[in-house]
């Protein structure tokens, strides 16, 4: 320890007097860095406030101050008449670690932070969420442009104008009541679910339903059946648990459910999209909905139904949800507002079975907090005057209509460099690349051209056999839509003309 | 499996005419019902619509209606000019269980679910946070009554007219940029801490902050110090990791770190509230905070900083924060606006060392969603406005008020009976009850007289020999803390009475 305590050291002091901030709180916070940096010796003298003020050209006052501050805070003993000390609490403090360099360097020199195995080794295995730009076709994105902003806008300001100690105070941590009262109704009337409003968890989004579920259900080294490719978020959650991914490939009907019994059948959760595959778009069959719950129910294994875009179907009586034909109890139905009404919410739902709610309950009164109060009220205000279900009803005529733009777009303008599949149901859909194409190159050169398209690739665990793009046509309008089916194509064509030259040179050679 | 297909066993069917619902949804909804308990053999054939029409009364829209609905749902085959068949998917099903009973039974009697054991362990360790009941003496209760709802309101409405792309669309999962940086400049003004935006991450309550916490840094086993009686959330939140509570008494410095090192030196992770000790009020002495972050350093070990109710000091220059005097980057500092603003609005924050920042990116870019945009940005005009620091001035006065009132009509009114402790911040300090007393007893006696006391027992992982009661005197207006004390006084001495003469009856039994 370098003993320096007297006038002189002080000098080293740095003061600037074009600052903002006064004197007095600069002359505090350095002598505070001074302190802790365990150069000055506890017990040491502090030059008096007269010969520093002195020294450094300021007032007395301002030292003074300083000074008191310091010593409230317990770093200096100020002795009437004696003077000011180094606090002796000061010696609990370990010395410095001797560091050549900055604090950069120093930073960089530390071994690596502790954290939990579980998540060193779960963060390998994360895989990057898709960004969310307002563009083509960017995938998961209502249409801003149609959501009845004003009228939302009365409703939170009526909100608001209700009586302080409702809206400020806590609220249930298993989600306002009135809120999962709408939930209940809802689902009841459109997603074939009958349910008890004390089944449904109001949280944060769909991610954090993924998460406790995780939390609660899986333990490291568990199981899962995950669609290959499949949702990203929701596998990061599973991960995040520690538990082991056994990707299972989507055919026609779904999640291959054969495939499933035959890699693990002793999985503990399977994860599925069954209204409309994420990204695949594929809806899964009746027969293979049952061979799941039938498997689940044999291996004593949990469903989660990820229901995130199932409400926009275009059909006419689409299928309805896997868990309105879970007569053994073995759906978790995960719902969310991101997509029906606008992500910024944060607000989404877990629909757990009766023998579940008791587990869930414990877990939200012990260290859940809810979610925020003023979201949840307008929305169940939304959803009690019937504003949602109208809502729902327009967007789908409204989103309906963008995926017929992009199919006839892609019908005249990408016929030979990319199959659009028809879907029935939600946000987006695939489009299927020529054996030439890489979805890489492509994703890369639509973004140089302001269009985003995802890689397959990106959703996958396992390589598959398919090469495509995900197509979202929710997020912009039909001209929009329209101007970027023929960048699409432009880009397609350019990559095509460059592959044949390569080709003919490689020939030439 | 009972075959009862065909026209009679539809007479079953229960159709509601005086129900909302029409006849047609009722139809679906039962034969939906019949059509998955397995009763009906697949491929067997459904009554021509008809002779159920005929059957049951109404109309053959009615029933050509419902089938058609179950045949796009897959359930039944309709053949034209062949008739309606049960569909082979239900062939994948399994047969029901056997249940004699009803619904209720048939849960009853089912092998409890599988959860994961970390959870099911961690259950038995929960305890039962507190109630929020707005009337003397709740802890943590901000005075809701002083609360500018207008000038809120003004801001909610404010921001709901901006741009709706930017208030609808998916936000940063860290936080909202401008929000993150009002915090970091709000830390070095008023809590001593020097930190770069970056390092804040923005939660859904300190809860969250702890929950994260524990996730990213607590693995099953882990030794966590933790002040003993303590704060109830954060100790439910690593609970739930897995770890292993270390309980250390609090004396009037603190944690006792001295104990902890005898107990567990080996410990991963300490737990404190330096600035007003959770519950007992205490504050942490700087000697004893340099004991604490040496300890942490030796073990290569981290402090969760909880500054619940630190911003409210009524003293002249109060003790900074814990993190302010952290020069080896051992603290986590978390933070809350469920006090300094009001807890529906479900945000909080911790500021990670710089080692951390990165760890904490990955896992919120994986599997964090953020909290709703609105009130992240309401509070972050709040605060550049300058409206949050002129609140907590004013709040400050306001609950130094009301800590004066009960100090007052406590000396007046609970002499002998309660020792209320004196306390320079926060929202809440402690009575110690006289031997006599005891804790449950006087909380429940309390209680019917609709006055809340916590009993220091419920803070606690093991027993301490101290008898008390939290006073929470932020919630309420003096004129309710007066006369709760009278009330408190009533029981207290309604207990002593009583207690003297269950005494004097056995000296003469």
């Amino acid at each position: 320890m370098v003993k320096r305590a007297g006038g002189a050291l002080l000098l080293s002091l740095e003061l600037d007097r074009d600052a903002d901030e006064p004197l007095s709180t600069q002359l505090r916070a350095a002598l505070h860095k001074l302190l802790l940096s365990g150069d000055l010796q506890p017990g040491s003298r502090l030059p008096a406030s007269r010969t520093l003020a002195q020294d450094l050209g300021v007032s007395r006052t301002t030292v003074i101050a300083a000074y008191d501050r310091l010593a409230a805070e317990g770093l200096i003993d100020c002795k009437v008449g004696a003077g000011s000390y180094v606090s002796d609490a000061l010696s609990a403090k370990r010395p410095p670690r001797p560091s050549a360099g900055g604090a950069s360097e120093a930073l960089a020199a530390r071994p690596p932070p502790r954290i939990a195995r579980s998540v060193e080794q779960a963060t390998a295995q994360f895989h990057e969420r898709l960004p969310h730009q307002p563009r083509a076709f960017t995938t998961a994105m209502p249409a801003f442009d149609a959501f009845p902003l004003a009228l939302w806008s009365r409703h939170v300001a009526k909100y608001w104008r209700t009586r302080s100690e409702l809206v400020l105070g806590y609220g249930d941590p298993r989600g306002y009541w009135p809120l999962r009262r709408a939930i209940a109704a809802h689902l009841g009337a459109n997603r074939g679910i009958a349910c008890d409003p004390d089944q449904i968890f109001i949280l944060g989004g769909a991610q954090e339903a993924f998460n406790l579920i995780g939390r609660i259900l899986l333990e490291p080294g568990d199981k899962v059946w995950f669609e290959n490719p499949g949702a990203i978020g929701a596998r990061n959650s599973f991960v995040g648990s520690g538990a082991e991914m056994v990707p299972l490939p989507v055919d026609r009907e779904g999640m291959a459910v054969a495939e499933g019994l035959r890699l693990s059948p002793d999985f503990r959760l399977a994860f599925v999209t069954p209204s409309h595959q994420q990204p695949l778009g594929v809806t899964m069959s009746l027969r293979r909905r049952f061979e799941l719950l039938h498997a689940a129910e044999a291996a004593d294994a949990w469903i989660v139904e990820d229901d995130y875009d199932g409400e926009f179907c275009y059909g006419e009586h689409p299928l309805r949800t896997l868990k309105s034909v879970d007569t053994d109890d073995r759906v978790i139905y995960v719902g969310t507002f991101s997509k029906t009404l606008f992500p910024a919410l944060r607000l989404g739902y877990a629909l757990v079975p009766p023998q579940l709610v008791s587990i869930f309950e414990r877990v939200a009164s012990a260290f859940l907090q809810g979610v925020p109060s003023s979201p949840q009220a307008v929305v169940a205000d939304f959803m009690e005057q019937g504003h949602f279900a109208a809502h729902i009803r327009r967007m789908r005529k409204i989103y309906a209509e963008r995926y017929r733009t992009l199919r006839e777009a892609a019908r005249q303008r990408l016929a030979g460099l990319l199959e659009v599949v028809p879907t029935e149901t939600g946000l987006h859909t695939i489009g299927l690349l020529p054996d030439w194409a890489t979805e890489e190159e492509v994703a890369r050169w639509a973004d140089r051209r302001r269009i985003t398209v995802a890689p397959l690739e990106r959703f996958c665990i396992a390589p598959i056999d398919r090469k495509g793009l995900v197509l979202g046509f929710s997020g912009v309008p039909p001209s929009a839509i329209t101007a970027g089916v023929a960048i699409l194509g432009e880009v397609l064509e350019t990559l095509q003309e460059m592959r044949a030259e390569r080709e003919t040179s490689q020939i030439w050679r």
